[in-house]
């Protein structure tokens, strides 16, 4: 199995799975008022933005990892089937946090199912990438600033949740922009000392 | 990251957001009179065809930028991310504005949806495209038409659309033929020049 | 633009097409009696089946056109995304079908309305092949019986609909079969001549 | 038609299939008690790991086979469209499966039609396998252990299901996993040798 195949099906998967997001948005049907319905349905357009993020950093990091890797072998696409068990499954949790959000009860529920998926998802990917350092072309510092926030923060959100779903979506926000914003700082950096 | 592995993902949302425009299209569900049911489906046709050929119109120039560029960095993935996730939000107010249509109220909010949606994207792809050229391989004459035509027509059709909606569609219509006709009335300019 | 890039483009509203027309069968909700609702969804399957591999033959020719060819231009791209836009559209009337062969009224019109988008389809990839005729890597005989096949007993089908939906259906499944076995019995004849 | 093009096209199928899954799991609609209402949906998620690790296996299984092949030709494009025919299907038994667990009734005939789609799924497969073997570049020794088992064993599931649905679907996880392992522990066993 050749690593192109693989990264052309994990791929797939990631684009698809973050096109679907989309369906956690139904059409607000309502006799009048249709302003009001669109702008309440705000929550989830951030779930939907949080969750779009998010599969974008997991799918750049996933070609880091795997653009680094000299070969793969059958354990290795073992751990990439259940990453992308956990990142087909996050429109779901989407639309159920979507859905609550708007209905007003159930809350913290909605957005511990949310913590959850992002907590699996996250300990998948330690799994994956650690597995993958086995096979490293050259070897590569370990990010342990990276490594540790999803395996921390998705938890610590996840159980903030049960308190305050606010909060707990801010951390879940915060979480995604670290991700995209820290490789741009890390460039900068990295340029400015060449 | 490199291009080829930006476009694959790209490529993928873009195909699956075009396609996923069919649900906007809902099966009439009627005890008799089916072929007047299809017919009044018309503006959801409409809605679909403009929605899929503007995806089509995106996807042209975003390889046309990626194509020109020499390489890419981290904040152009940024840019990146933000552009596609407003183009895979679009089955969003497409099914929106097909509802509505038919409906045969809130017509305005909808088509305003549909244009806020649109000037989102055209704006996203904007910043993308005026980023890209720090990076282009040679340098390249900046479009000013196709630039400035989605950055101030999309806009204007989604305040129009308060005042008349079929004056808003019809603006979109135009705006998605204008950007598939013009490159080929360019080719065939340039052609005869040569 | 490279043919590689629109041939990807291209694949993934095909493959994404053909897999999301499982969404035009319906998990059957009843309180008892599931083995015979499953076995009354049979038209569906019917119509799942005929278009899935209608899609996939398009898909092949779509190949063979676009393999022969020596360059692609603009006005072959619009080409293109037209064929595209009837192929993405394919679920809509194959949703539509197969809920009323299910609700036994109106499949007069439910198979007009497939035939409809099929007779599109078939004339838009007649388009779109003519069209590729003239950038044709080494010249080729031209395909008259697949040609005309397409586009003269898609209509005839959809015509055919408002008296005998059975005998159309009928029809439409020939004509997919009569696609995917022509190709093999010339394969076969011209190695039996080598 | 080239090997490559055939990949990227079945790839697309398998990818989104698998990505598609997610829609057998409804969001809850419920007044209280998120969190039960979640919980009870554990048959839902474990037909939807099920379902997505049998697609990440055949797909492997796929490239394996394509990757063996010297060329293909027109009656293998047919086998392999019968393939993802199957493939594609997937999403709609295990809807049926993942409602019909809930609901409490009739699991029996959903285990049933689950188990019907995965022997077609097997059979379709052993075709593609068997009609691949005539063009293969190098010989090849034929696996005995894992042609058969899906070819026996799902069948045999399916047959249990009338009698027991639990005993059923431990059948279809454990051949899934089964076919994640058998390739690890091969490829262990030919490290160790070597």
């Amino acid at each position: 199995m050749s690593k192109s195949r693989t990264e052309a099906f994990s791929d797939g998967v990631f684009a698809v799975a973050a096109t679907l997001l989309v369906f956690s948005l139904g059409t607000p049907i309502v006799n009048s008022g249709l302003s009001r319905a669109l702008i309440n349905e705000w929550p989830s357009y951030a779930a939907y933005a949080i969750s779009f993020l998010t599969i974008v950093v997991i799918w750049i990091n996933h070609h880091v990892v795997v653009d680094a890797m000299d070969h793969i072998d059958r354990p290795f696409l073992f751990l990439n089937a259940l990453l992308l068990l956990t990142v087909a499954f996050i429109p779901f949790p989407t639309g159920v946090l979507a859905h609550y959000l708007q209905a007003g009860h159930d809350q913290q529920i909605a957005a511990f199912a949310y913590g959850l998926t992002m907590s699996a998802m996250a300990f998948a990917f330690s799994l994956f990438s650690l597995y993958a350092r086995r096979f490293l072309r050259t070897p590569m510092p370990f990010d342990w600033l990276g490594f540790s926030t999803g395996l921390l923060l998705f938890p610590l959100a996840m159980l903030l949740a049960l308190v305050s779903f606010e909060l707990s979506l801010a951390i879940y926000a915060c979480v995604t922009l670290f991700y995209l914003v820290l490789p741009i700082v890390r460039e900068r950096v990295m340029r400015s000392r060449n």
